[in-house]
């Protein structure tokens, strides 16, 4: 028997541990995992999720495949933000190890390592860590507000991926 | 009045904090930043000091710039070791941001942020930072015999910066 009470799709789960390096995050999606590693890995559609709502994308260089490399600008009312970093790894519907640069702090960088478990039935369990460069870069990207700009750039994901739009 | 007094050519500084997930390493040389980041970017140089003593290094593939990735195999006499990894950022001169990963542990991966400084006088402090997936990564990278490999690959650098061999 399956049972699906475990999974909530509308709820990203949020871990930041007191006194560390890191931020883990869990999100379900009602779509196999060939769905959602796509909607990260080609560009095109990745172009339409990330990010928060007030937010326009655009690819400067992608290259989505282990030693490939990634860039791209964020546009919204108050200006243009860049972007960019490496594809350490990418396991074809599996996981995927990045570098994540913001260009306006050019000094901080950190490491995202993002797997994909396939929970049957169409069901797709998303895990990342962003592990960063000290405690206090951690810090400062969840007071400036990073979970606004995730929730709302999966829940979009959500949509693209059950309802295509 | 120049003093070398805080300069210490031939230890390796390694601090590896309690329940943290990085390991921070400072090593001086008595040589220029370029010639200590060429030495880090040139492969043909890069092969003849990486590594402990008993190890022969040899390039699979190699773009020392900022998008790019490298790998390479390490061989000694019990057997090959394979290791690969992205360069998220270079700045000539001034610092090296990259991936790490041996092929052994496929799952593992660290950061590692290596910046240099200019102490005059032709002398360069190498500071490193290597940020790991958990503390368990971290404390197993040092059980390994890491220091030894590392104490061993900066004292070969020394003599080929300061000797030519």
């Amino acid at each position: 028997m399956t049972t699906t009470n475990d999974t909530d799709y509308s709820t990203l789960k949020l871990d930041v541990p007191e006194g560390d390096q890191s931020i883990a995050i869990t999100r379900d999606f009602a779509a196999t995992p060939d769905k959602v590693f796509r909607a990260h890995t080609d560009p095109e559609i990745f172009v339409k999720w990330c990010g928060p709502d007030t937010i326009t994308n655009k690819i400067r260089e992608w290259d989505a495949q282990t030693g490939g490399h990634w860039s791209y600008i964020s546009t919204d009312d108050n200006g243009e933000y860049g972007f960019f970093g490496s594809f350490h790894e990418v396991r074809v519907n599996e996981r995927i190890v990045q570098t994540f640069t913001f260009e306006g702090f050019p000094d901080a960088v950190n490491l995202e390592i993002l797997t994909l478990t396939d929970l049957g039935d169409g069901r797709t369990r998303l895990s990342s860590t962003s592990i960063f460069d000290s405690v206090e870069s951690r810090d400062e990207m969840v007071a400036s507000g990073m979970e606004h700009g995730i929730v709302e750039g999966y829940n979009k994901l959500d949509r693209l991926l059950t309802q295509g739009q």
